[in-house]
């Protein structure tokens, strides 16, 4: 790609142009030298987004409740996005949720970008490529940009700390079992769901969220509000948008803004070192297929990986 | 730490002492030279015992499982190891889960030997981290090791496929939304486990297990089995621990446990890799508060990562 394509493409997706934004995004993800040309061409211009992240365990109705969300700022005329990140097959390498069906009247509105992100192949840890999708979503004026994840892993937790407001999503019945909650997403939901109402346990789940959360001790003194709501039946809906957005506000003020942006910043630069870094030296180090046979070599045990390290980044300079 | 402590804790822990092995672990979760250098040395003698990795949504009673399977093979006169990979908390940086009680017969048996890894602040990578700890407990012949993770991200993922067989535990009632199913886990599993077995919705829920199983098309052309079991009652145990040795001995024969052999050489040379290399890279560009002040930068949108990340890898030579 020349420069002057790369500012076709750039100045198109920040007009709005839909093609141009799909394309700016496959680049990105493919981390082509022209994606991250891109990214450092569109970086000024990010930060001005919403970027709600939303999490929970499989089944919580994630995705019913980010469709209703969608539907709801649509009405109100705001140009979204959702990434919905999505576990990968270890076998074929792709994404098993790509074929999930979103409600047709998304699916067909401009005003809707949505994507899905597999979670294989980032080098660089996949909270740095969600972040880099969304810094083009946010170039392009998409706001708000929901970012949905499945699971309680590391990564996802990495990710939706990258959100001004993160909410966790959970359903009655999980109360039963402490643990479930207690398993990482509690500390750091800035706003709580409790979905599918409809069935019963919903106020001994809430006394349990409530319980949790009064000995977390945020330091910053938030106390999460508690949302309920019915997605399939659109129940609780505009609550919870309200809810997020008085979270920002409040999170827009004060020192709060700054310290994420700040831990945004360090995840985005070590992350990219990783990636970039780690593929110069390897690609020095380990030319054409001498990395199959000293992985071979490892595999049985004749070589090991820590003195190979060692001697790589012993023999590692960086020129002034 | 001199040569001749490293031999002394090398030796002694290859000889089962207890105190030894956890002191080479703690050396080894720290990443200090010495817990590498240890690392380096004990790696020939490792790959010889078993490793099962558990893993499932929260709540599914993994806990309750694995305790089960380390009585058993308590009862077979084994000296196992068992992993619980915790999530931790973004605001203390510790293990939330690590006040889980035990039950009291493993917790004071020297035969079980019980540890708990938190997730946070490992550069190169969990499963990395995981797999070093991993190869302390295989040089010191505990066998076999127990690998227990909760939730479904990548990090829990690529810890899962480190494992020779790969459990998978579900429970009844995740059947109705069979999203949950696909998230990610469904593919990894050698063996899959209904727990909670005396819920209704089995039958529902194995249908469903089948169902996605004829769709996965494993290339190795393995059919996972699936076994019921009631944890908490102890049922279904024996029969769990046979089908994991039944696969155990299956993938050692054939291509299969070459192939695992090679992807974990493959995860561990690259995590390790990351780990160090990024780390000479920032302490060599980024010396006392440069850190501090780039990352600020970059949350002011002064700077961007791109270029600063671009250029350090520009620098970057690796001498003969």
């Amino acid at each position: 790609m020349d420069l002057s394509v790369t500012n076709d493409l750039l100045e198109n997706l920040m007009r709005g142009d839909i093609r141009s934004l799909a394309r700016a995004i496959t680049l990105v993800e493919n981390r082509s030298p022209d994606g991250l040309e891109l990214l450092r061409r569109l970086f000024p211009q990010t930060g001005r987004s919403r970027i709600i992240g939303i999490t929970g365990s499989p089944g919580a109705g994630k995705s019913s409740l980010v469709d209703r969300l969608a539907a709801l700022y649509r009405k109100q005329n705001q140009s979204l996005a959702i990434i919905a990140i999505d576990p990968s097959s270890p076998f074929t390498g792709g994404a098993v949720l790509g074929d999930r069906i979103r409600m047709n009247a998304l699916a067909t509105d401009p005003g809707v970008f949505i994507r899905s992100m597999a979670t294989r192949g980032h080098l660089g840890g996949l909270a740095v490529a969600t972040a880099d999708v969304v810094s083009v979503l946010d170039a392009a004026s998409r706001d708000p940009i929901l970012v949905e994840t499945v699971g309680v892993g590391q990564d996802e937790i990495d990710i939706v700390k990258l959100a001004d407001v993160s909410v966790v999503v959970l359903v009655p019945g999980m109360g039963d079992d402490i643990q479930a909650l207690k398993a990482g997403i509690m500390e750091i939901g800035d706003v709580f769901v409790i979905n599918k109402c409809d069935r019963p346990g919903v106020e001994k789940m809430e006394h349990a969220i409530q319980t949790l959360l009064s000995l977390a001790h945020r330091p910053d003194g938030w106390v999460p509000p508690i949302i309920k709501t019915v997605a399939i039946e659109d129940r609780g809906t505009e609550e919870l948008a309200e809810t997020i957005q008085r979270t920002y506000e409040q999170f827009q003020t004060g020192e709060q803004r700054l310290q994420k942006l700040r831990a945004a910043a360090r995840q985005r630069l070590l992350g990219l070192l990783q990636e970039r870094l780690v593929r110069k030296a390897m690609d020095t180090a380990f030319p054409n297929d001498a990395m199959d046979r000293i992985v071979d070599q490892i595999a049985q045990r004749e070589s090991d990986p820590y003195s190979i390290v060692e001697d790589l980044v012993r023999r590692a300079r960086f020129e002034a």
